[in-house]
């Protein structure tokens, strides 16, 4: 086995990378999860997650789904005349997070129309027991800041929001 | 001047201030008004206030309202037995919010059942012009840590949410 | 005067009013105090005020003194060439501050060079016992951002130094 | 094969493997470095990561580096006598953070007395170029609630303060 440096019969090895990587592909391109512990920042005195701090991860949850799809969040926010603000949130706070909890948030997005799109987020607890911690939904609306009206989504955020 | 509560010589003044009183009465009974500024810390690179933090602020609305109320939402968290999570909300974002920006916010509570309640506020742009520009609603549930169930809500918070 | 509710020299309410005026106009001239009730978001899990919320705090109290100073922030940030960014801070934490807590924070800047200054915090918790809560101290430099250096302060910003 | 720690037939392979675990031990032991991209909601109307956010972004390295060495956080907070709050903290902003921005905070714990230990985080950020950001020092001093007093670090604390 001289100068190999993989033998041939690692393949089980070899299988698990490919599995892996496989996986994190799928990750980027289908219902995209983020994941992140939950840190005392993110509590509050009652000792769990303060209620707004649930859509302040789902918007991480959201800016990480874009810059893994190559789409950068703050090239709206600094360079163009095109903002995506949010116009609506609802939210269910089913459990209490805490200090801590590792927690895993599934990215969703759907079309509403050509110039605005859903994001259905399921956050959920991946620390022991597995459980369901809140369900949120943002609408998004592409909007011109010179002209003042809503424009059509960018073909990058399009093309995201449909792979979603 | 018989019978004349406020005498004629003095009475602007001490008219306004019976006013002014009077509607702070009124504002602790009737839908109460919280109003604040926004702080740079609330705002992000987008330059306006980032979304979740319209959530936050209809909470400060709540505490405040409570407090005038004589109801600290410290003694919820604190001391007793009974929790009051937020297990809902919904959020309309209808116009940004500056640094520097004054807000009035509206907290009208409605009674949902013996164990729960919602609150809608109205977050008003004060400086002018005067301009609506978020309507939000919580849903709140009365909930025993010990018996982890739900129970009727304390006789002081009912009557809080029975004013609204 | 019979069933007059006011006397006609009202004298003590009107110097009452007098003496609070006074005092609210050197309060924006002298050291400013800001006054703010500490709420839920300013919380963590420990029960207490999250230790970077001191500093966000003293940047409010910062804020209120600039605008009651007539200078904005928010000139600073989106129309003008100059900032003014904090370039160190220090902060002695000397007692916790719980959800509930009136406390009122004194501003006093003070000159450093032609460029920058400090400004000098004291947290003091305001709910008996008075006790002092933080000392903080932040140093700002004035900083344009086109030509990338360091520029003198603004007649403006120089006079509110001056006269802390 | 004499004297040949790694065996030739898959030297190459689990040599990487071992200087990958080797390196991840250290930076358990070692100064600990914790990664992370700048969110929207870490910065403000500036354009930038808010000062008091850097404060926060430390917290968060800090709690890692417990984590790491099997000493989460939370077992302070929710269940112990022993709380270890910060009583000082020192910070000097050296260069703005953008959102987007990938970050890396080296966390380097010193002891200070038997009751007390300092921290010295070391933000850089290493989206390129890579630059100094923030070099931020807190002090932690351990207290006995009941007692009300400075008491000795665990035995737990105390190894992970001399390990830094």
């Amino acid at each position: 086995m001289k100068g190999s440096a993989i033998p041939p019969y690692n393949s089980n090895h070899n299988l698990d990378i490919a599995r892996i990587m496989h996986r994190a592909q799928l990750s980027v391109n289908m219902p995209y999860n983020y994941t992140r512990t939950i840190r005392l920042a993110d509590t509050d005195a009652a000792g769990i997650v303060f209620f707004a701090n649930y859509l302040a991860l789902c918007h991480e949850a959201y800016e990480a789904a874009l810059a893994a799809a190559g789409i950068p969040l703050q090239d709206f926010i600094v360079t163009g005349d095109v903002l995506v603000p949010i116009s609506r949130s609802t939210a269910e706070y089913k459990r209490p997070l805490h200090c801590g909890d590792l927690v895993s948030i599934k990215v969703s997005p759907t079309k509403i129309s050509e110039n605005s799109f859903a994001i259905d987020f399921e956050i959920n607890r991946i620390t022991p027991p597995v459980k369901i911690a809140a369900i949120i939904r943002t609408e998004h609306v592409s909007t011109s800041r010179s002209k003042r009206e809503r424009v059509p989504l960018s073909p990058k955020l399009a093309a995201w929001v449909s792979a979603g």
